[in-house]
């Protein structure tokens, strides 16, 4: 591609922003200028760019009519605050904090619904799911018309990353702590993380659920397509520090035939299928780093023909966030550079 | 009571017996001599027990024509290898291992189905069921008639006690390893524990189950009276020491009434009901020491009204399997003492 895009990143101190811009590198995305944004606090600081280490401003003062497109990567608030403000300015955008109608800036897997790129206008605006989702639609979009699912059971085990880089720090200090016999003192979180598993990764709504296991159940259903589709979901954290893992269970129409789900499994855009028998992956033995999700422990129900079990491990932070948004940006470009260049 | 029993602890020097032997002690269990055995290998350790230190001695050795009632907690096939000979010396037995045959040893937990006492034969011979069954008992049991569950999906962050005191001190090796940045060389584990979630707990079967969900999944019927409930069970094993976390979710046959299962729990035997709004229970900071069983996060399905959701942290070598048994063992002595004493 010999034109390129002027770009910016918010939240570009931060667990997915790093990566984000790590990975517009690596992935040779073709960047004009590059403006890193966050809070004011962080203005001044630097981040490395293809050899040069580039300055952090606050996204307060932005321009939003500098750049053809703006990855938010900085929560729901200062999507809120900021998304309405790059539209008016002509400027394209993905978001990674789910703050945005779904009507408005529809949820994008490319392995799972590049289709749905056909319905936008400019400028475009689109949802990078969270990174269950992301993991989920990978995995089950090539199984959509075997399975039919009717139901879908999620049991996230999610790395503190997924709650940002305090919560990483958090990890850390608390385990340090305990391993030194020193008295724990919570900070990030209201209790013990270190060797324990916390029950939900934020804080429940009237009905008990909290905002990503909604979040979780809404996207699936619009990345597969399945309007219809039940989901239950509960996302807790464990004491890992990046890579989640799922625990996935779905009752298909009809019973299941595992060796089909196996052949589209070892096919499928984007995924690993471990298969050895009696080998699994895992977060941080497989995922972590990688850009592909991993999914092991194929299985058919104990009790029921028509349920399908599956273990999947992905890296939050990549494939769940930085890494699917930049492949929606490498897709929308594909489909409407010049929309975007003007 | 004044009568008291002769009882022999196989495994007392493992998480479990150990644990077992105290609480013998704690709930001033009518014990008359008290047999420690182990393998050979253990035989001349000695266990703390009412002050005194008592001598491991090899099972193998063993007259199980000395004691009136033995506690089973090495292992499957200490219990294949021995469990006869306790039984042809008329010495009655609670296994722990889940290797006998449900049929000649029903699983029970006192809290879900004290009834199935009524059937039994002497010498006496009872399971007691995996930790995550009985944890589920003691939360379902109270809810079975309200729910008429018709599907059960289990996903269990199990602590890595419940593979033995070998894979608590990997655990602690390997976060050190981590922590002091020296390579890590997994030992106990063919893989990294440590800030990871291992997909399964044991080595899976031909279908890919491993035999403590399959365990887990016929316990449970059993133990709530419904053996055409459709059980999913995913066992994972979590960096935690001691304490299992587990997701649970329920279709139950009509529209869940919450504000009634919420009552049940408040009321339920054995259960700790965390109902504060936002809170909720883990294993580490409510369920490890403590004799009851927490469930928190109570709330219905995203989609479907007949789905209720829970979270359950219990101490998996207390109440998960050393208490369970005690307790059995108490219930035991209520309904047969006389013929038990012969
Ligand atoms: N972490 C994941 O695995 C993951 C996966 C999928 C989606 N997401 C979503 O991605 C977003 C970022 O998550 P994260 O994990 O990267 O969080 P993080 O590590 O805590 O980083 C937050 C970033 O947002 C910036 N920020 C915070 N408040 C701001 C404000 N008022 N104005 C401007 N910038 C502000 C921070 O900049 P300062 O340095 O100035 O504080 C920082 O760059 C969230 O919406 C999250 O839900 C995260
Ligand atoms: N841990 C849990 O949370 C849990 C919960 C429910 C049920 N269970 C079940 O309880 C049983 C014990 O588990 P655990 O976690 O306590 O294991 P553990 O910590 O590894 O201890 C194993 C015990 O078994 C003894 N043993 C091993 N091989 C033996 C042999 N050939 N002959 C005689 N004794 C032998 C060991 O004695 P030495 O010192 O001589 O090796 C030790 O006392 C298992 O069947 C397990 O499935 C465990």
């Amino acid at each position: 591609m010999s034109q390129s895009l002027d770009i910016a990143v918010i939240g570009a101190t931060g667990t997915v922003g790093e990566t984000l811009v790590q990975i517009l590198e690596e992935r040779e995305f073709p960047v004009g200028n590059l403006h890193l944004l966050a809070s004011g606090e962080s203005a001044g600081a630097s981040v490395p760019f293809k050899g040069r280490n580039l300055r952090v401003r606050d996204v307060a003062d932005f321009d939003f009519s500098q750049v053809h497109l703006a990855f938010f990567a900085a929560g729901e608030a200062v999507t809120r605050s900021f998304a309405m403000r790059a539209t008016a300015a002509g400027c394209s955008l993905i978001d990674l904090s789910g703050a945005l109608d779904p009507a408005d800036a529809p949820s994008l897997v490319p392995e799972a619904n590049p289709a749905s790129l056909d319905a936008l206008t400019a400028p475009y605006r689109l949802t990078s799911p969270s990174a269950s989702a992301v993991a989920l639609a990978c995995v089950l979009a090539p199984l959509g018309d075997l399975l039919k699912p009717q139901r879908l059971s999620v049991m996230a085990s999610l790395a503190v990353s997924s709650r940002g880089r305090e919560a990483v720090t958090e990890l850390a200090r608390q385990t340090a702590e305990l391993l030194n016999a020193r008295p724990l003192e919570p900070r990030f979180f209201d209790r013990q993380i270190a060797f324990n598993v916390l029950a939900q990764a934020g804080a429940p709504d009237a009905d008990g659920h909290i905002s990503l296991e909604r979040r979780l159940a809404g996207e699936i259903k619009q990345l597969l397509g399945l309007p219809e589709l039940r989901v239950s979901a509960t996302c807790a954290l464990a004491p890992v520090f990046f890579g989640d893992s799922l625990a996935v269970s779905v009752v298909a129409e009809q019973p299941v035939d595992l060796e089909r789900v196996r052949e589209r499994l070892a096919k499928a855009p984007g995924v690993e299928f471990v298969e050895e028998e009696g080998d699994y992956p895992t977060a941080v033995g497989d995922a972590v780093g990688q850009d592909s999700v991993y999914v092991g422990r194929v299985r058919g129900g104990l009790d029921d023909p028509s349920e399908l079990n599956l273990w999947i491990a992905s890296d939050n932070a990549r494939k769940g966030a930085a890494l699917n948004a930049v492949q929606s940006a490498e897709l929308l470009i594909k489909h409407y550079l010049s929309k975007i260049l003007t």
